[in-house]
């Protein structure tokens, strides 16, 4: 009763009380014509969603089995492949590549930085027969996001399809996959999109669907030929994800009336807001300059073990942050503020931290009035836009 | 989409999800075993809330509706009761007694005060027939918590009635009925009880109670000498509000589970967070001494509109404070911290004043700190608990 669960994970994050509304629904039922009309009504939402003239494809599965289904669907065993490996999901590409045959090369990026454009080009030049570059738009684990823009204009002059992972991109920054030449777009329902995990959506260019058309898959499920000429009849092809579709449309709705822009714009406030708070703490952010923007990174004190501070903050606060993912693990922190989250929620996130730090280790705060100075970074990154960072 | 919709009204007040999944269940009915079986089981629990070892009738009403009930039921047309006036709520009582047409002895109290019970004694013994004091345990509309405990000793002297609207106190400060000697106590359901409005409890005592027996009620809903007989076999005189009386069944196992000293030292400790960060924005409470626990009355800087204050503060921030009632309309704001409330929730409501203030009034903050300072007064009130507030 001290305080309220808050859950500022990178995913799964909150839900806003519209979708809780829509997931209570009485369920309907997945071949009849009231369900296939609001796949149909949701279609042109998601292409505003993802920047695509393309279908997007809704899977009943989490992100990792959108990852599946793109590298079984598009690949044959035997071809190669870059996979970024910068992440723990970076990692997670090689492994799904692995078990489809492919021959993945992989591009060591150092964790907590993003990949060189340069040296993809190089490798793909070295390299002969690249068919594909895996890659993460946001790689989750270290807080990084790479140039998938930059990426695209490589990918574009060779006959390689770039698939990129956008589970904690998506409706998060901006990632229009037309704009940058992205042929496979994927993201999960529990991160931007602010519903309850269990649902993933994919979209494959016309470069991406031509060469699917030549792929034998050995998965069942996962069959996005199949999925694509079901969803021109507003339909999945098996059972749908029906409450979470609903809650889809719900978002869908409340993101366009808001403005995608706007939705960018909030996020690169929040992020702005939490490496200013971060920083005014006398921490560092892991993420030094391509940072992404639903969560921070944040280096835990040598002396101090990372599990045992959210353990801390956690008991105390009722607040729920994500620690560390294998090497990283004890060592850095990640604040989420992707999904249903807004300043409040930051200031909060700050202060416990601190307060932990201070009660708990003798931790000496940096600036006395580090709330004060996230809180007017907040709304100056508001007021400047993000543009700089695309620049 | 930019702020989370937060009300920090004196009532209503937001929800815990316990209590909205309750409220989502399917309606039983009113006058079958497994509702009986509920209102049974309720009555432990409500008396517990209540501090006594009489019957806690339910109502389907507001709280106004059971101060009438109190009113209606315990006194005959042409007595004489005492009524504490330090506010809208002290207005109201006057109200409700002229229209049962007694002959109310108005102690006015300057708003932002609290009655001086030796004012009470006094006019006591100065007026012949006193049959009653009306009083608010606290005075919502000015933020002032009125000494029950005291006119408690006073009234168990004589064979008056001391009735207590604590509908902003109950479940929020220390109220105890029988102990402090209270013969009427009424709550609301929208404050403490964290339940959507339309439900009031009333309890009365003994002596209470035998005076009603000799009191025929020009009202027919609010008759609770039925009520009192229906509750013995779980049930309400008329149709019972099913949802909220499941609704405040699961609060109260979360309350009891809690354990009231901790909820009330929760209200104290955000009352000194508020009252502290308040003070540090440079602004002064309303109630100087004798302060109410579940809103903080803030005065508005002279030349800034409360009202146009207000307003800037929900459209940037979708927060929603209460302003001014009656006289003190633009000049004071109310910070309601009572119900589903916790300091991340102030935190965000003393920057979101502060910020607008500074912005939109320039206004200068007194301490850049103000933030942190509040902070720390949460943790060193919760450490130091409440016990000095009534020595």
């Amino acid at each position: 009763m001290d305080f309220k669960y808050r859950l500022l994970t990178p995913g799964p994050t909150m839900i806003p009380e519209e979708v809780k509304l829509e997931l209570s629904r009485d369920i309907i039922h997945h071949r009849k014509d009231r369900f296939k009309s609001i796949m149909r009504g949701l279609q042109p939402k998601l292409k505003t969603l993802f920047g695509t003239k393309e279908d997007v494809l809704i899977l009943s599965s989490s992100g990792t089995g959108a990852m599946q289904a793109a590298v079984f669907n598009l690949f044959n065993p035997g071809e190669k492949v870059i996979v970024v490996e910068g992440g723990k999901f970076g990692k997670r590409w090689t492994e799904i590549a692995k078990k489809r045959s492919l021959k993945p090369v992989i591009i060591e990026v150092e964790w907590g930085e993003a990949v060189d454009p340069e040296l993809v080009k190089d490798t793909i030049k070295k390299e002969k027969d690249i068919k594909g570059i895996l890659v993460q738009a946001s790689e989750t684990s270290t807080g990084v996001l790479h140039p998938i823009k930059e990426l695209g204009e490589i990918t574009q002059k060779f006959d390689i399809l770039l698939v990129v992972d956008g589970i904690s991109a998506v409706g998060i920054s901006p990632l229009p996959m037309d704009r940058w030449g992205v042929d496979c777009l994927i993201t999960g329902s529990q991160k931007g999109l602010m519903l309850p995990p269990g649902l993933s959506l994919i979209s494959l260019s016309e470069k991406a669907y031509n060469k699917a058309l030549g792929v034998i898959s050995s998965d069942f499920y996962f069959d996005l030929k199949k999925e694509k000429n079901k969803i021109k009849q507003g339909e999945t092809a098996y059972t749908s994800p029906v409450a979470l579709i609903l809650g889809l449309n719900a978002i869908m709705d409340l993101f366009l009336s808001y403005g995608l822009e706007n939705i960018y714009k909030k996020y690169w406030a929040l992020t702005q807001m939490t490496r200013c708070g971060v920083s005014a703490i006398g921490l560092s952010c892991f993420a030094e300059k391509n940072y992404t923007w639903g969560l921070t990174s944040v280096r835990v004190p040598k002396n101090i073990d990372g599990k045992e501070l959210l353990n801390k903050i956690a008991s105390t606060f009722n607040l729920h942050l994500a620690g560390g993912q294998d090497h990283l693990k004890g060592k850095i922190i990640r604040i989420g503020h992707m999904g249903y989250v807004d300043m409040s929620d930051i200031l909060f996130a700050l202060n416990a931290i601190a307060w932990t730090l201070k009660k708990e280790y003798n931790f000496v705060i940096k600036e006395k009035d580090f709330l004060e100075q996230a809180s007017t970074s907040y709304f100056d990154a508001k007021e400047q836009g993000y543009e700089r960072y695309f620049s």
